[in-house]
């Protein structure tokens, strides 16, 4: 097998999706699982099969793909631009479309092009509790965009959503953000309440906190994407096990000529070049069979496997198979994906939703 | 023009292609450019048109592209594993084939290869001039490897190559590491010179060193590949001007419900998460027409430009134009470049050589 390869465990795979549905049909949650991880029809139709309500995507591309596998999609990104707004808009009539806003001039926007467009969609507004990326500063601006958007048919007031990406500490560390994530929510839903913009849905939750949602009251759906896979930074904050990694990059180690170090034909135009967050660490990605030895620098298609640390030596031509920090960038740089059992390539499949473009890439 | 989108000013493109042709003829320097960079055989075509002898390439991938445009390939990355050497030794047979090695266990795969296929391959040794990252450690290695290609046609010993991409300092303060590959570079052309193993070819040159490889004797051929659009890493460190830079991403601000920062439509799936090197900077990107602008924080779709150092206030909605830090890794992220001369797209182009498979990848 040609390397560098991107290479999925179909057995933890089907484990990781397994686990996810079963944690929210327990605690009564709606899982709409984002694609941006896996950017596969085929992986969100095996998470719907499972119970998912639908499926979170961040661009039109991901949005026209998924629109294959389901007929329940949100954007849970601000949708600005008269192209992307007419493309999104431009789904197949069967799909109900959801949308997050975070500001006047957006709402304003979706409202005239649904209008031209003869299409309700639903609008969830964006608060920020704490992530600081985007998302309302204030209750008041909620209910003021809550308000602006109900008041102008065929858009649809259907909720709220939150992003609680600040939070990525290890789990046990997690408590007093979480603390005060479960403060402000609460805030927020009494006070909308009572200015009559209820929130029917409250849309939260992250792979990081995947297994605490139910702990925070309110919260109605949550939207974990890198589950299905899990990666090194996922392991090593405790969201899940080493074992629970299904997705590993498959490597040729190409030069051992310079001391203490062994080179493959992985860089970070196929780890990417994700830090390490919510805990201390370094390197860019572990061996799966020797987390200690780990890419400590990178071209684009070298990355340095530092062996000051291990007795490991490996030679010119070994193959190796590494889990990298951050999962979601690694598929986003592959257009294929092997599906393994062990050592055997059952399956590959496209990263459908990879690109910017429709069919137009195709063409170009 | 919907975004984010990749945008190549064909103009200032021109003007690269032009300046390094002529420094190259200038100086009596092969031009053998890296593909890397753009990926793409209409820009190819345009470095050969204007006197390029071949391209270089670091991919099976790369090299079947290429072989559209020219018929002189240069493999200057260690070629390993039975798939990828038979594709390489694949290529259509009017094309001259180097490829670079650092290890005896290279050389005899590719002699072996080589001898099955019966196709001549000529080789390159490569040596480590202070980058330490491939590359023999000794002339006495270099020496015995040249040895070991010259006695096993249908190898054929060419040269020797090396990277220099450990001076990566400003233009004014390279002189140091300069001076010492110089005389390292030397040393090796006279030692292997009395070992009959007299190099014809010396292969060197980077973008950050590229108006200055005729300033080390010896250097035949140079391979830079930045340089047809550069970046702000390149600009930075004196290799290039601003007005260089040929490449910008295009991105919307989404949001800017957060005080001190506008969010934009490009984050690390649009920009990498390339550092500044060479010199003290923060950020991944900055604003075309406002450099002191950076993205300083990055999710997968979302950019966080910096507000507190500028007086200068975007809306919801304003598009702006940013260049990257590192731009090979950010061409490697799009299929399609759109050609613009001032606002008006004129052409557009897929990254041809982006992925990793042959036809294979579109198929699946």
């Amino acid at each position: 097998m040609e390397t560098p390869a991107a290479l999925v465990d179909l057995d933890i795979l089907a484990q990781n999706i397994d686990r996810m549905a079963e944690y929210s049909a327990l605690h009564g949650l709606s899982l709409r699982p984002h694609v941006k991880t896996h950017k596969s029809p085929r992986i969100a139709a095996e998470q719907l099969r499972l119970g998912a309500v639908g499926l979170t995507c961040a661009t039109p591309r991901e949005l026209e793909v998924m629109s294959d596998v389901t007929s329940d999609l949100l954007l849970n990104y601000p949708l600005l631009g008269a192209p992307k707004l007419a493309r999104a808009l431009s789904l197949p009539r069967e799909v109900q479309l959801t949308v997050a806003v975070d500001s006047m001039i957006a709402v304003d926007a979706l409202a005239a092009t649904a209008r031209i467009m003869d299409r309700p969609v639903r609008v969830y507004v964006e608060l920020d509790l704490g992530m600081h990326r985007v998302g309302v500063q204030s209750v008041d601006d909620a209910i003021a965009l809550a308000m602006r958007v109900a008041e102008q048919p065929p858009l649809i007031f259907a909720g709220i959503t939150f992003y609680p990406g600040h939070i990525r500490e290890p789990v046990s560390e997690q408590e007093a953000k979480l603390a005060r994530l479960r403060q402000d929510l609460a805030s927020a839903l009494e006070r909308m309440e009572r200015s009559g913009v209820r929130p029917s849905i409250v849309s939260g939750g992250s792979t990081p906190l995947a297994w605490r949602m139910h702990e925070v009251p309110g919260v109605t759906e949550v939207r974990p994407g890198t589950y299905v896979y899990n990666d090194r930074t996922t392991a090593q904050i405790g969201a899940c096990a080493w074992e629970d990694c299904a997705f590993t990059v498959l490597a040729t180690v190409v030069s051992t000529a310079v001391p203490g170090q062994a080179v493959i034909d992985a860089g970070c135009k196929a780890l990417g070049r994700e830090p390490v967050r919510g805990v201390a660490g370094e390197g860019y990605a572990a061996l799966l069979d020797r987390p200690e030895v780990t890419v400590q620098r990178m071209s684009e298609e070298h990355g340095i496997l530092d062996l000051t640390q291990t007795s490991w030596r490996p030679r010119v031509g070994d193959v190796v198979r590494l889990v990298p920090n951050h999962v979601c960038i690694v598929v986003h740089l592959n257009d294929v994906i092997h599906g393994v059992r062990g050592d055997v390539v059952e399956s590959r499949w496209p990263v459908s939703a990879r690109g910017r473009e429709g069919a137009l890439a195709g063409d170009a």
